[in-house]
């Protein structure tokens, strides 16, 4: 496989884009990314997207886009795995330059959430779970995510608190981005006073539900070094892996063997351990899914996830930042576009863009998305070339 | 890239599987394809669907599917490009296997559109026309594709007599298919008479609902050649474009120009051109679809579609036999399965399989899949090895 490259990335605006029709979003992101990079010959397109058909009746979603991007004729491919389908279509994007088959392929992602109205968001949602096995009995996200944190609260000591640190440090991150759908610092105090969903789980502990898009152009790094005027950024690690989407099925409630399995291979790749990274994008849809999914990283030991964010490790300035964008919760969680917004993040941070959120000397990020309760995941390592 | 084989094919069950919940519907086709195959060890899969979330309220599909087929942890990957989602799939497993990222790919594709009873099917399957352009002013797709019948019938005086031939040959097929959801012939005066569902098609004109899957296990052709006790098929040629997927943004009604593009495509790469190919699979979604299809193809000129059916040009025994299944029309229509399911086909018929309807001394195969009005196509060439 050829070695790949970032040289575009973009956004679309972010949060409850009610005048914004889905296409719009996507090709804000698009042009964004394109113009980024500097390229107008686009070979071909992966767009993620976890459930258009159900938030606004929407199929055929790549064609339609390459469409409404002028980019009407080339191949042009739709990849779902839930809130994992953006880091998917990423690395689509990069087996399909790896191989040789495309030069320049956008990756975008994208999820229009609010529209739909009432339930009907937490109906699309829950499609992630098992529909005949969970969703019929009436769980739901907060539900399941609910039992990963009581388990894990249980077993390792894992205090309330500790969840609630997690909200405060990815706010605080989030309150650096302008691109943040809530950019606003919260306390320990305000989350634990939230209105409670699932217990343990707290409103100001679950990710928002958020219009928006993100894109990423990518080429071969040889051509990178051509073409692009940014600071190189490439792809050293990929890493995919499945789970049962049942929680029930799992030989251990709180442990993402599919984000452990999905790293193990990215490090394996890019010939690095997780001592290596120097900062991190994971998938926070809820505070427990970020203290767990440090620990299948190898951030930190399994049990001391809880710990991580009440002493500071994973805050800027700490031993490994972790969601310095704002993360999922402070963002904003468009499902099918956040694992293309974690490149973003990865490559404005690798390129030294990220104005008050840097994290200083950063070489070497990786990226972590998730689907359900960890059903699926995909992890990308991300390297100044 | 590497060369790639197909070493096993299977099917599912086809047709109203009201006992059958959609993931055994699939683990059928990927347990037979597997069992043809003779390996066990499976890499990465790959699975088209056209939309899940609302035909049974489930996405997350590939994870699913891979845990139920006793595979949970490989990478698995679910596609959309709504009725080519599965041709697809097979293309995304074909770059996996060719860029060396995997060995052995299995690729899949499933829908069960029963469940979702009343006029849900027709809601869910409308998604992949332009839902604010299209389907919101009331045109689902028989009335998109009697739009395309009637310019093709007033442009080059294509008779409605001419698009019953169309069902009566693939009927015909279909009846020699054990595995054809409707395996009964049809007659002209039939079709004629069969109830009016949007002038000039009939319901004889129109592919059925279907619940069914079908999978392909694919590896590099130097491993199939040591491991495969099969008579060896290989991928020759792919190609994939897209369109507008409004029919009214088209600057030619009848000319499917992505599934034109696609052949281009797939021609060059395979180093032949339209003389060359034994047979085809085409997407006859509606009988004017092969019309224009097999123009698009290149195996008649522009015009010439209609007369293609009537004349024998394209039955068994005909100069280009065009859907020896039976096609959409009889075979059955599972959406995201039926572009896996013309691999089958394919295959089936390059290995001397397919019984009464084989294709005498059959060297060289084309497969044509296609998302709604032509809004995507991709087309794969297999030859035998």
């Amino acid at each position: 496989m050829r070695e790949v490259a970032v040289i575009g990335v973009g956004m679309s605006e972010w949060g409850e884009l009610w005048r914004k029709p889905m296409r719009d979003i996507f090709v804000e992101a698009a042009l964004a990314a394109i113009d980024d990079a500097g390229v107008d010959k686009i070979d071909s397109m992966y767009v993620g997207c976890m459930t258009s058909g159900l938030f606004v009746g929407q199929e055929h979603l790549a064609s339609m886009m390459s469409d409404y991007l002028g980019r009407s004729g080339i191949p042009a491919t739709r990849v779902e795995s839930a809130c994992a389908s953006g880091g998917l279509a990423f690395r689509l994007g990069m087996i399909e330059v790896g191989s040789g088959v495309s030069d320049v392929v956008l990756v975008g992602g994208v999820e229009k959430m609010n529209d739909v109205g009432g339930d009907g968001a937490t109906y699309a949602l829950a499609t992630a779970a098992d529909q005949e096995y969970e969703v019929y009995h009436g769980v739901t996200f907060p539900g399941l995510y609910a039992m990963v944190a009581n388990e894990h609260m249980a077993r390792f000591g894992t205090t309330r608190q500790q969840l609630a640190h997690v909200a405060v440090k990815n706010h605080k991150h989030g309150s650096m981005n302008p691109r943040a759908q809530y950019p606003y610092e919260v306390t320990v105090d305000g989350v634990l006073k939230s209105v409670l969903v699932a217990d343990p789980l707290r409103i100001l502990d679950c990710s928002p539900i958020t219009d928006g898009a993100a894109a990423a152009v990518i080429c071969p790094l040889e051509m990178a070094k051509k073409i692009s005027k940014k600071p190189l950024v490439k792809v050293t690690g990929s890493g995919h892996s499945t789970d049962s989407i049942a929680l029930h099925d799992r030989h251990d409630l709180s442990e993402f063997a599919a984000a452990k399995r999905a790293a193990e291979t990215a490090y394996k790749m890019a010939g690095v351990g997780p001592a290596d990274i120097d900062f991190a994008e994971v998938h926070d849809c809820f505070t427990i899914a970020e203290i767990c999914v440090i620990e299948a990283l190898g951030f930190v030991k399994r049990g001391e996830g809880g710990k991580a964010a009440e002493s500071g490790l994973t805050a800027l300035g700490g031993k490994i930042p972790v969601n310095t964008s704002g993360g999922l919760k402070s963002k904003g969680h468009p499902v099918g576009a956040t694992g293309v917004a974690q490149i973003v993040e990865l490559t404005e941070q690798l390129r030294g863009e990220s104005g008050k959120r840097q994290v200083k000397g950063a070489r070497r990020g990786l990226a972590q998305n998730m689907g359900g309760t960890g059903g699926s995941s995909v992890v990308h390592i991300l390297e100044v070339a």
